[in-house]
């Protein structure tokens, strides 16, 4: 069979995991030297193939790819850039095609969440529209957890990790205080449209009374009254109150309580600040000690944290996607599959990118419990297997020890494109 | 030789290892028969003992006392309230001795920071100016490092480990996210008066251009311009800029960077937003996209990520303050003295606590490096051990597994008293 070499990418808000994919994706070629060649990473995401700035993997000793698995971030740069249609933006696939041929690659690997994927779908095109031999397989990748068809998204099991974890252990810092200083804590997850790491918070606790005491999820209206209601409720019958409130948290009328004004590149507002926001609103109507916490980078960067199972989970993403594109499965997603909850079981299953692209998957609203604050028993089954296991990186010098890559440009073959 | 009870409390800002201290103290105690023979922990630190509120630790079986080296947050509760002076205030000293002899306690050990020194000390002046036989000993911890004579304050090595980790990590984030989003990180920590934790952060990276790119401490007069230079010449030269700043980062003039308006049962002024007001003003001055976070109490909760080296501290600390009571060394502190630095060791030794209340110890002006933003070698020398070492927790179903204790009440036998 014919060797060709692999493009490899990632794409979007990056997480503690997504170098496992990385990791499983390249592992997974140099295991098929037979039809794949090089793996050239495409520096900064889409950008680097269509800017032909490319990262020359082979250069990369086995030790150092195998270190991507316990290594946070993206070690080959991401990016927040979204491909227009091929139909008014031909261009841009044109270019695309004149990179991979000059390259030689026929197999594209992009690692990312829904906007990702529907760069993926595009690209995934070009055999079929532009008559160029590719065979493109969209590795997913969100801490948001909201890709449809997969059971869950890879990086979303460690944030949960991390925020269940972080919950849990500054609960018992404030129970410790709440006599006489801090009465109410507040914790600020991500989460810009579904409450899915919010909810996560709540697996700290189960029992009556176990903080966190509430949950503020974007999927519920805020109710300024009722959250306040509930919080000194909490303060009057434990002492204290923790909640965890979502960077989506929104009123009614779809405003978000925390709006910082700004935009990313894909024009999804920016978020940030709801946690004093919320604080405020505690100081003001109920006159509380309080202290806040924004984790923001922290919790989708806690590879020191990460859930064993999503480790294991972004590895596999990462080793399918090669095997599906081998196999010439052109336009998939490796999908993970629940097979069983008791004991949790799970599979890797091919998902056609037409499916997964632009589509949100939100919390069910049977995960929301029916005051609005807190999760359902099958949200918690939904949620606890996705956190465990512990899969604590090498340590060096008190500190994690993280990949080395040499990064080292491929020549480059064409002239500049601007995009 | 006769057998007495002992009093242990929490005291202040709780730690990752305060419980490990607490085990110190408990298991010590438990070798000590034929000198002490109950533990009674004070419910919210000396408030439980003003009140009567009592634990009988005695009902907690050795595996729960066990447990708590591994779990984060005051097991007994702590407080924020400082004892007045014996002249003025002596219905309380009184009332002290009263509930100490109804439940025969003549070993009070206090878990606190410079405060709580402080109460401990004027505790200790029982047996000397109100002829009540007490050997009181203060156990040291704080997560600020500020107390004076001890090497390091048991508590500090945790967040510093946590902190540097976070710096890390969230840094390997942003490196990923900056050819196309946030430019700018700033990650807020805590350390009211000393930049302790602040310089922390600085062990994320120490060759040229590595971040964190620039360490903000109270010690040095904030100057916005010349931060802005900073941020915009890191940005510039490596694409991104990572800003660890403290929670007690001020003007020339004194004025905090974020002055909440608060202030604490200590008279001091509660801070928190300094991270998003200096994001602002990158925002304003320089235009870049930026995220922060602010890591509160997660910071000093983080027991999932302690340091060996403090664990082993905050419990030596704990244990040796029993072996100094029951050999009769009242008013004293068991202070952590470096014994050599390359290796690193270290060993306890009794420092009288008159020298230790009361006093603050600040970041020499040697660990800051000329520019004012990060540290020098001798400081990176003095921190590095502190950091050294991993303790992570038992976990169950995929959280850390923490001390249940009974926390049973020791029976009242003295009418009520009102503080």
């Amino acid at each position: 069979m014919a060797q060709h070499n692999a493009f490899y990418a990632q794409s979007g808000g990056v997480t503690a995991v997504i170098n496992a994919s990385a990791c499983g994706v390249i592992e997974a070629c140099r295991r098929h030297p037979d039809q794949i060649g090089k793996v050239y990473a495409g520096h900064n995401g889409i950008i680097g193939a269509l800017t032909e700035d490319l990262i020359d993997v082979s250069q990369e000793s086995d030790e150092a790819i195998a270190a991507l698995r316990h290594t946070p971030g993206g070690a080959f740069g991401s990016c927040r850039y979204k491909l227009k249609d091929i139909e008014t933006h031909r261009a841009q696939y044109e270019r695309l095609i004149e990179v991979f041929k000059a390259h030689d690659i026929r197999y594209f690997f992009y690692n990312g969440g829904g906007d990702s994927a529907d760069t993926c779908l595009k690209v995934s095109q070009l055999s079929e529209k532009l008559g160029y031999p590719l065979t493109a397989i969209h590795v997913p990748k969100t801490v948001d957890n909201d890709l449809p068809i997969t059971d869950n998204s890879p990086g979303f099991g460690s944030v949960a990790k991390y925020i269940a974890t972080s919950t849990l252990e500054a609960s018992l810092d404030i129970a410790s205080m709440c006599a006489t200083s801090t009465k109410v804590f507040v914790l600020e997850v991500m989460g810009r449209h579904a409450g899915w790491i919010a909810a996560a918070g709540a697996l700290a606790g189960e029992g009556e009374g176990e903080p966190p005491h509430l949950v503020i999820f974007p999927e519920v209206a805020f109710d300024r009254a009722a959250v306040m209601a509930r919080v000194d409720a909490c303060v009057k019958e434990y002492g204290y109150c923790v909640i965890v409130v979502s960077e989506g948290a929104r009123y009614e009328d779809g405003t978000f309580l925390a709006d910082s004004g700004n935009t990313d590149a894909f024009g999804h507002r920016q978020l940030g600040g709801v946690a004093p926001t919320l604080a405020g609103m505690v100081k003001q109507d109920l006159g509380y000690k309080y202290h806040w916490a924004v984790a923001d980078y922290l919790q989708r960067a806690a590879r020191h944290l990460a859930s064993k199972t999503d480790v294991d989970q972004a590895y596999a993403v990462g080793d399918k996607a090669v095997e599906l594109a081998v196999a010439g499965k052109n336009s998939m997603m490796p999908a993970i599959k629940r097979v069983s909850e008791t004991p949790y079981e799970w599979c890797i299953e091919a998902a056609p990118l037409a499916e997964v692209a632009n589509r949100e998957k939100f919390m069910p609203g049977e995960f929301i419990r029916e005051d609005g604050f807190g999760i359902t028993a099958a949200c918690r089954r939904y949620l606890s297997p996705l956190i465990q296991g512990e899969d604590f990186p090498p340590f060096e010098n008190g500190l994690p020890k993280v990949a080395h890559l040499k990064l080292a440009k491929a020549e480059r073959k064409l002239p500049d494109f601007t995009i």
